[in-house]
């Protein structure tokens, strides 16, 4: 068994990928009889040049695969249709217990994704994740067929990016100096990444949720409880143009870091740090009352996201803007910024605001189906309870597209991202908490809409994908209840 | 830093012991630098001697822990007071990172629990474990000076324990073959447990839950749906001799391969099933109305466990049968039988339960308040969420003995089990599930009621102990928002 590169012998995309489902996804099971099924060459053909930078927004992902006796082939325009295809590939190799040797079916598949950004969000202020965790997430999104990372980096709690020109911010703002990112393990991730296809699109959240950016001294707005005594600052002081500049300063090192397109700032739950940090803070009302505020904050709000946009305009210039949803309920977001919804009580409230956002001409990535932090007893992605009729709340049936609009408000849809807010994981329990979770997220977003209908349909999909992933020595809980897999999680497997 | 074991030098649990709390336990932390906390010996004096059987129901784990400049003993009565004593002498011993070194606490602390039962309940039948993720909560466990593994074996969806007189059972039963636990690794684990001071409670629910033992022919009641055709066969047919001959036999083995003295014999929700396999079945009607039972199935549950304890008379004269509630509920136990009690819907519920049970002279087992497979999202040992004043209604604030009662009925409550049922859990996440919540139940069972009223208290001691074991490479997972560890879990700890 063995890859045939062709011309892209060299390319290193397809090497380590080659190398990877070879040695150890292929034929993951701890058995000692092999059989037929590695005696075949895949051939893989890639018509464009192998990619020395990241992938970005719309990237190809398409792939055809074609197996049958006598040919194992991979086409594909990019390598990373053709890395797609492999993982496919390894989806038509079983171990057959009769014959005590693997076997492969046959096959004619072409495939492509439905939307262009499936993805997971990790937070790394509430917990901090070692990269060796965030490694095994991107390997096991790759054979979810996920293509994005979203770094919820930095928050209230802790600052643990280690910023090259602002290093007061990790020292003070992280939880020890290990609890940090060097620039080096920044870039090991962002390649990580990369070979596998996927984007890492950083979250530096602003102007709220910002104490842990306390270490730049004179960022943050003094903050005041009701009896006046001063009190946990969470907001930065917008007032105040040395701040912009700092900022201005910081995203040119972020956008220098990190090569993706997307650039998340945040904007969330600024009203929530409002009454306490500019509200009954003089110096924030004074400035407020010289430029014609009055007590509106909203307006204070309007004239931060204005002048970052001013401030970022030549780096937004390269980059892409996303914002959290209130930057477009509050405020008037750049007209070519994304729209991350996150709010709703329903799926059918949820499709309202993606119906409302797209009205307006802005895209959206929507996470607010798929706060995986949240758990309950039972297999939540379908929502079916033993014995019960399986019913069709679980969060597998929310659809990003499923409202009344245009084809081009559907167009805007550009994905979701599966979101784990850190409060209770860390590394001892995230990615049996992520997966097979956001399985079921990424089957919604790669694969046709009248193909997944129905949780029960692809309960056994699940499962097979968790026995494979298990075998594979990743942590993936069970999908259902009853549940086993041919050979179960051991630690010793990798 | 040594252990000096006086004339206990030869016995293999103090050595083991010693050896585990030395090279892994007392300085896990992954530093270069030690200092002056190793340069002292542990002198560890037990009056009784060594422990060759395994531990058995009200075993002494009392010991008196000195540390003073120049002197640290353990003296105890047994050697499992006085590996308590070892984790306790862990628990003074912190890495100090002003001077990057170890240093350790004096302390005076004479110390033993509260309850003799004090336990975590495994579920291999709904998912299997490995020998290896069960030997890894018997470490944790003994981390928590917890004492007792009660191993729920076998239910209706797998029976995974190789029987050497009947091994039709696993061959037809068990998930696969490899879905089992040889008697090998039975031992394994109760000689494990024995090292570490925790008894090995195996449970063997009769006569409900018995699909899993259908391997054994003609044991179980053929079942009918509404329409009166075969369904889901879950209880065994009583009425017939030979199958009570078989539980004979089959408890005689179980007797043989387990040491401890207390056996469960399960009898939960029966009535479950009683509708489709005994009402609905003519073979048993015609058996009830000979015994003159008419239509009354609790009869015909009457005489299955009457029968049960008469067959096993000479058995249990060596055992104490532990039997669910619902037997004191609906039957009328063996009078030297144990009451695990777990239902009930408030701590007030239970609490009533436990004294109408305690009323009656049975002794009670409590796991009512302690269903750890449930989860929701937070800390619900505590249950308190972010920003809110924390309540007690967290399952920390269980208190077994919160009823009102004589000192004996006190008495008859023997200590408390917190069970994970394995419909949602495996090799996966069955650590991290588990801890810390069980913690909350260990420090429950252990310490005095005084100095455990409040879970604010709690919590830094739940915070300590997750970091320490953390350190020492177990999956505890964060005890509660915000936290972060001084090491976090890596897996290349251990």
């Amino acid at each position: 068994m063995g890859f045939d590169l062709g011309d892209k012998k060299d390319c290193d995309i397809l090497r380590q990928n080659a190398e990877n489902y070879l040695n150890k996804w292929l034929f993951p099971f701890p058995v000692t009889v092999k059989g037929s099924a590695e005696d075949f060459i895949v051939t893989v053909r890639v018509r464009e040049k192998c990619q020395d930078t990241v992938p970005q927004h719309g990237f190809s992902e398409e792939y055809k695969l074609r197996v049958s006796p006598g040919e194992v082939t991979i086409r594909a325009d990019t390598v990373y249709g053709a890395i797609r295809g492999m993982e496919t590939l390894s989806q038509l190799i079983f171990y057959d217990e009769r014959y005590k040797k693997y076997q492969i079916r046959t096959a004619e598949i072409e495939d492509s994704p439905r939307f262009p950004v499936r993805g997971i969000m990790i937070d790394t202020s509430r917990h901090w994740l070692s990269v060796k965790v965030i490694k095994r997430q991107l390997d096991i999104m790759a054979m979810n067929k996920m293509n994005l990372l979203h770094w919820h980096m930095v928050d209230s709690e802790a600052f643990p990016y280690q910023s090259k020109k602002f290093p007061e911010l990790h020292k003070v703002g992280a939880y020890t100096l290990r609890h940090t990112y060097s620039p080096e393990e920044v870039q090991d991730v962002i390649n990580y990444a990369r070979i596998r296809g996927i984007r890492v699109m950083p979250e530096f959240d602003m102007p709220g949720h910002t104490n842990g950016w306390r270490g730049r001294e004179g960022l943050l707005s003094e903050c005041f409880d009701e009896e006046g005594k001063p009190t946990w600052q969470d907001l930065i002081d917008v007032t105040n143009d040395t701040n912009f500049n700092f900022i201005e300063e910081f995203i040119k090192e972020i956008v220098d870091v990190f090569p993706e397109k997307f650039l998340h700032l945040g904007g969330d739950e600024v009203e929530d740090f409002v009454t306490q940090c500019w509200d009954r803070n003089p110096k924030i009302r004074e400035f407020m009352e010289q430029k014609g505020f009055g007590n509106n904050t909203r307006l204070l709000e309007d004239y931060f996201f204005d002048k970052l946009a001013t401030r970022l305009r030549r780096l937004i210039e390269q980059r892409t803007p996303v914002f959290w949803q209130e930057v477009f309920d509050n405020n008037e977001p750049d007209p070519k910024a994304i729209i991350h919804v996150w709010k709703g009580n329903s799926h059918e409230e949820i499709y309202e605001r993606v119906q409302q956002i797209t009205a307006q001409g802005y895209p959206v990535i929507l996470s607010a189906c798929w706060y995986l932090n949240y758990i309950k007893y039972g297999a939540d992605w379908r929502d079916a309870i033993l014995g019960s009729v399986p019913s069709n709340s679980g969060y597998y049936y929310c659809d990003p597209q499923n409202f009344t609009g245009s084809q081009e408000q559907k167009d805007l849809v550009y994905g979701g991202i599966a979101a784990m807010w850190g409060e209770f994981v860390d590394n001892t329990n995230i990615e049996a908490r992520f997966w097979p979770r956001a399985s079921a997220v990424a089957e919604r977003l790669w694969s046709p809409q009248e193909k997944t209908q129905n949780a029960s349909d692809a309960w056994p999909r699940m499962h097979e994908l968790r026995c494979r992933l298990v075998a594979r020595g990743f942590r993936i809980q069970p999908t259902n209840y009853p549940d086993y897999c041919p050979y179960e999680f051991d630690e010793k497997a990798i």
